[in-house]
């Protein structure tokens, strides 16, 4: 199999549409979310991410990028302004309308792309009814990254809905059977199959396989 | 179905694997890579990673999360030394390994977990020669995160290797196809079935599905 070789200097030189499906397809992938926010006018707001990552247990926390110079940038508005956000895991039955809520819309994404909203007594930030997995956040911090003026936002998770079937006695989410997709680059969508879950690794002793 | 109801004063309650298997689970399924880098002696390493992101297509840029108080922190170390690391995508047929990875090893990584280091012309972080996909990059930025003391590492991308079945005529990268796969949590691996590839979003246009 032929293996290309690309160096820094050809990414400039690639067609933008195709440098920018190449460069999003390298990271692997990744964990895309709905984020729901509220304006301090209380238009409710939803939008698709996949830059959401994991970044502590203890306290929990969980960071987003938003790029500022896209229509994501009302999420940031509406996160800075009110102090939350929710993320809500995508699955094969919305994910259309997910994918929808990128576009540029002057009414709320709920209304615009036929999904929910839901809210709880914590905090005003919506939920998306349609989603298993639903996290409530409140903001902690922010980082500006100066090499490409990206946000970093860090919350915390200040309470979490997750069906009860999916929980394992140990903690594990089985995100695989609720339904979590996952996505590639800038557009495609896939669901999952369980390779296994291997046991904590340690020198000298061979992994099992946890059923 | 019963819905579980958690909020930030019940985590602390949790047993502590519970609450790291549950919190790790909540983001998604992430963008697992194994990290390629050597000490200034020359010493390989290659470390498990699953908080790696995008962070954007010109420059091309990707960011790493490392708890600085883990096994992962010779990566880290390695990367302020050097100025380089690589990323690997990993396939079924050594996700074993990868995991393996994460054990605290004396002698290298690569060594110790049966996997082969690769080198190119431009830096001398190693490739893991059994991936597909392969990506080297230059250190660009760190952030120290003050909440948790997280380290984001940010690199730019300075040469990939993709075999060429594996990019479509727009850039998108088939890593379906190339077998990269995905985890869950911190111990569970899957691979993918892809629903579609969706056009870009507009208001008041249907999507399509792109073949």
């Amino acid at each position: 199999m032929t293996v290309s070789h690309y160096v820094a200097s050809d990414f400039e030189g690639f067609e933008k549409q195709f440098r920018t499906n190449f460069i999003n397809s390298l990271s692997g992938f990744k964990s895309v979310n709905l984020v729901g926010t509220v304006s301090k006018e209380g238009i409710t707001n939803v939008a698709i991410f996949s830059q959401v990552f994991h970044i502590g247990a203890n306290p929990a926390l969980m960071g987003v990028l938003v790029r500022p110079d896209t229509v994501r940038r009302h999420s940031l508005e509406n996160i800075e302004t009110t102090g939350y956000f929710t993320l809500n895991h995508i699955r094969p039955s919305f994910y259309k309308q997910a994918h929808q809520t990128s576009a540029r819309y002057q009414i709320s994404e709920f209304e615009a792309c036929g999904l929910t909203p839901e809210f709880g007594s914590l905090h005003p930030a919506p939920y998306v009814a349609e989603a298993h997995i639903k996290i409530g956040l409140a903001l902690a911090e922010t980082h500006h990254l100066a090499i490409n003026g990206t946000i970093l936002v860090i919350g915390k998770v200040i309470e979490t809905f997750v069906p009860m079937d999916y929980i394992m006695p140990d903690g594990y989410i089985d995100i695989e059977k609720a339904e979590s997709i996952t996505c590639s680059s800038l557009d495609s969508y896939h669901t999952t199959q369980r390779l296994s879950r291997l046991s904590y690794a340690k020198p000298d002793k061979a992994l099992e396989e946890i059923k």
